[in-house]
């Protein structure tokens, strides 16, 4: 099994993430293959995620002292998106340690509403001390918006 | 002189640009300054004038017969932008020949509505046959909307 | 379990990896925490195996009949990593199917030989006939070459 | 007149450079074109800048109290380059002024020595006070680096 698993994301719509967040494509998004490239997709999630999160709390994720750093991602890919559509992330906490956090992610097309996720991962932030470099609790501002956007997925 | 040159570019504000194309910015698009990587203002560029030309015409550059392909570049950065602000760029054709398009692109905080440009750029395509890569006339439908886009500046 | 487990991958080197490949970071890989963007660990995975693919097998995956996309991603971040740094990636193929073979891969800091890994990914391609987009068995002669890179991990 | 005129651009090679820099190219520098996407130039060129002047002086652009910041960039694109081609960056000041940089870069498919410039492009840094954000001379380290690769071009 993989973090991604429980209920399969295949069937997975934007009615099952708490959270959606509007991106636009590039046209610099697309390879050679015509897609939205692969790596993209992180670009999104991590963009929604910090954005959602800046917009909830007001925290500046880069002078907090206790700065979020990425300790693990994935992703898996469903079908192709790509430049000109716009996109939207879904967005759910699947659990909420004492210094880390795990989200799940879906990738839409946004001109299918109701249809299924063209890519799902995952995405574990760490919270750290600036100084020492330790994980630390996650600050309490954040921990509620987390809550939010908690989630049991099966 | 400059192709930026005519009309003092930090004067221009949205109003002074036919076409207005919205972009989200990234949290990767920020560098070690925090503010917008300065390839990235070509990437948003690239994004509306493709985007709109795609909008406006349904010609799809990669499989036309005549793609446009970038012959210059260039940007001049009057003020810090950064994510997570969304973006708008204004967009004008300042030059239209046979087989070539000069844009000039404006680079503006969306949520600074009448403020003036945070960078001044400009682009030139040139349309090539597929297969001979020789410049060839711009088609009729993208010319079209060029013309509708297309400004003096003094 | 993640498809990373088996040996802890915060114990493997270079030597790990039957094939290594070099590549340059950028000033603009790093993000606003002054370090490797999380996303562009995956565009260097990315180049290290098509590189590796093409300089092997001399097959375009562009203009091949049968190309490989990307199914599924990951990446466990160890430690930090930045630019000016040059980074060299290990790469090892961990299951070699019909249709689909899965890659580990671990990015290194090139000026610290006998280093451990800074993170460690693993990259699933499914070969697909162009025109139906079905999985379809890999080409014999990239076979050969991800037969080579095969390892057995615990 | 640009500022990339003088000597026609076109007849540029490695050796009208003073400073040659190094560079690899990713599969996802290469856009539905197939080519490397025009973007990704000002990063190669961004990064020639930065990492030769991180080598030659030691000064870290991020933590200087006096960061230079990009005023003004600019792309001649001349021929096509992509992954997996390394290249290599041509460097030349072409003109120093007390608070500011004129850079020239040319570059080159790194396999063919000799050859002219695939593209040529120009660069100013302003060095301005990290407190005030006005402009101040550059510091004694950086310039006399860049003295050293300052040129002439009629």
């Amino acid at each position: 099994v993989t973090p991604d698993d429980g209920d399969d994301p295949r069937t997975l719509t934007l009615d099952d993430f708490p959270v959606t967040w509007a991106v636009t494509t590039r046209w610099a998004d697309n390879d050679m293959f015509g897609h939205l490239n692969n790596a993209v997709h992180y670009e999104l999630f991590d963009t929604a995620i910090n954005g959602w999160l800046v917009a909830e709390t007001g925290v500046d994720p880069v002078t907090s002292p206790t700065p979020g750093v990425v300790a693990e991602s994935g992703c898996r890919y469903l079908a192709e998106l790509g430049f000109p559509e716009p996109l939207t992330v879904g967005l759910a906490v699947t659990r909420l340690g004492r210094s880390s956090v795990t989200y799940q992610l879906g990738l839409f097309a946004s001109e299918q509403p109701g249809g299924t996720a063209a890519a799902v991962g995952h995405w574990v932030h760490v919270y750290i001390d600036r100084d020492t470099r330790r994980p630390t609790a996650i600050p309490d501002g954040l921990r509620s918006a987390m809550q939010r956007a908690l989630v049991t997925r099966a």
